[in-house]
């Protein structure tokens, strides 16, 4: 399934005024730029995911705490003017949690998480490891929100929001920067949960590249959004809800990716492990389900390169048990 | 323990004759370049490995067949002047057959890889999955090697050695090539089986920067070379057995690399199995106990670089069963 989002046909869109510009970004960029890792690309061979052209792949996955995450709560926190004595507070489906949690170890902040049960095990010792207060509060990522927005009110914590705020999205959006100085290509195939990762690589490139959103078709809440014009909510299930779970996209996230996205696709859970499993068996590489959905539109075909488009691909999360990969 | 190899000191080693040069690296890097992958390297923090410095590691796990070994087996095939109908033949702790497999299907060649009974489940799944014939031949990869040399004059196929050859060093030495491209360091980590890849990286850099040799203390076969002056038998037992089990260093290798190589330092198992889950817990590399000597060296101490020393080590392996690093 391809949808067009229509708005990226706009010839002024690479113009249009969003929350987030490539300035945010590189503010961004320098304010978190001593405290994440400058992640590596490998152009893998069109065989390995059966695409008509090589693909380089974005390991971001190899950034601390397993994700992107640390770039967006690194930039939040380092540009909120100063932490309140009761430290951090923020929900999460797993990755964000454990970025938040490695934040607050390296700025010596207390910090508190609040997670659904949905979560695995293997994030939730990520969390725990990093020193960080684990609370399970509901069943979906949406019921930890609220849980923590009102923990929020109680204690005066700052809150990291994980996709819903323009420092999150802008600091998403180094992992776009980063990338373009690293390989060129025509078009960049990014997952979507609450859309912070989308935002900040559609923000970076505003048009200059093609930017496809990637999401299980059991969470299709970009589609949904593109169908319906602005953010709806939908059921979360699946595979990968633990890292794509969010029952609607933010509102930020939405007005700074639509403009950008030329086009959302959606893959199955079945796609999603065959991807995990040829990350592993074919590079050694051993994402998430949320890691491996980008990857997935490509072997399975839910999006089809044309001859000679250079596709870039984010692989964006590894927290995962290996033996569900492997079949152990 | 550090050993010191001393002719890296004789002022003539940098000009000194070797069995491989650079005009035989580059060549083989033209020659292989279509079918091998440019792995990628990544800057980590001093924190996670513990030493003074951020530290290059190159990921060379995420090759072709899960190993450094296809630019030896490819270089040796494409340079041999043709290939008898036999095929190809080899002997292998498990990464060299893997990949003799895959140069023999992208080739359309026949295989026949001989194994030895501590080469694990994991590896010879790999050897299989590409087509070639998997012959389980003693305990030890030694045992193997000489039942592949007995086949090779029964069939007339050509004998891929893993190590021991010219062509292979050349091979490996492109590692070397492409690593002086990404980086720069003035150390490099390299772990030791029979050779081969320290041969190579020895080969490149000809004491242009320090090539550490780091080897399982379970099997010193460097270590003891550099005591007597030449390559002599050790017993190969361990955990790193399946890919650094050489009972001596090749003839090749020790001319290619003991004129280069600064020094040679061990490491014990259950050092191996702590750089292997950090490197799991802290990079979400998944890396085979021999592709996690040379780091090892650096977090065990082994290797204690001096402050403001770059370091670049190399991951050369991931064909790992998962579950023996998470413990799950």
């Amino acid at each position: 399934m391809r949808l067009r989002s229509g708005a990226v046909d706009d010839a002024a869109a690479p113009g249009r005024v969003t929350p987030v510009d490539r300035d945010a970004i590189e503010a961004a960029a320098a304010r978190i730029g001593a405290h994440v890792r400058a992640t590596p690309v490998i152009e893998v061979e069109a065989e390995l995911l059966s695409t008509p052209s090589p693909t380089v792949l974005k390991l971001e996955l190899l950034q601390h705490a397993g994700s992107f995450k640390p770039r967006g709560a690194f930039n939040r926190v380092l540009s909120a003017g100063g932490v309140p004595e009761a430290g951090l507070v923020t929900a999460s489906g797993g990755n964000h949690g454990a970025a938040v949690g490695h934040v607050a170890r390296v700025l010596g902040l207390r910090a508190e998480v609040f997670v659904p049960s949905a979560s695995p095990a293997a994030k939730r010792r990520r969390i725990e490891a990093s020193g960080a207060t684990l609370v399970v509060a509901g069943e979906i990522y949406d019921d930890a929100q609220a849980a923590a927005d009102r923990r929020a009110a109680e204690t005066g914590a700052l809150l990291v929001h994980p996709y819903d705020h323009p420092a999150v999205v802008a600091g998403q959006g180094t992992l776009g920067r980063e990338l373009m100085l690293q390989a060129s290509f025509d078009t960049v195939l990014v997952a979507v949960g609450g859309g912070g990762l989308l935002a900040g690589v559609a923000s970076w490139f505003r048009g200059d590249v093609r930017v496809v959103a990637v999401e299980p078709a059991s969470i299709p809440a970009y589609a949904r959004a593109v169908e319906a014009g602005e953010p709806v909510e939908v059921a979360v299930h699946g595979l990968a809800a633990d890292s794509l779970g969010a029952k609607r996209i933010g509102a930020v996230p939405w007005a700074c990716a639509s403009p950008f996205v030329h086009e959302a696709v959606l893959v199955s859970d079945d796609d999603i492990r065959a991807a995990q499993r040829r990350l592993w068996d074919g590079l050694r590489v051993m994402a998430e389900p949320g890691g491996a959905a980008s990857v997935a539109a490509l072997l399975c075909g839910a999006y089809r390169p044309s001859p000679g488009e250079r596709v870039a691909a984010i692989v964006c999360g590894g927290n995962v048990d290996p033996a569900t990969v492997t079949g152990v």
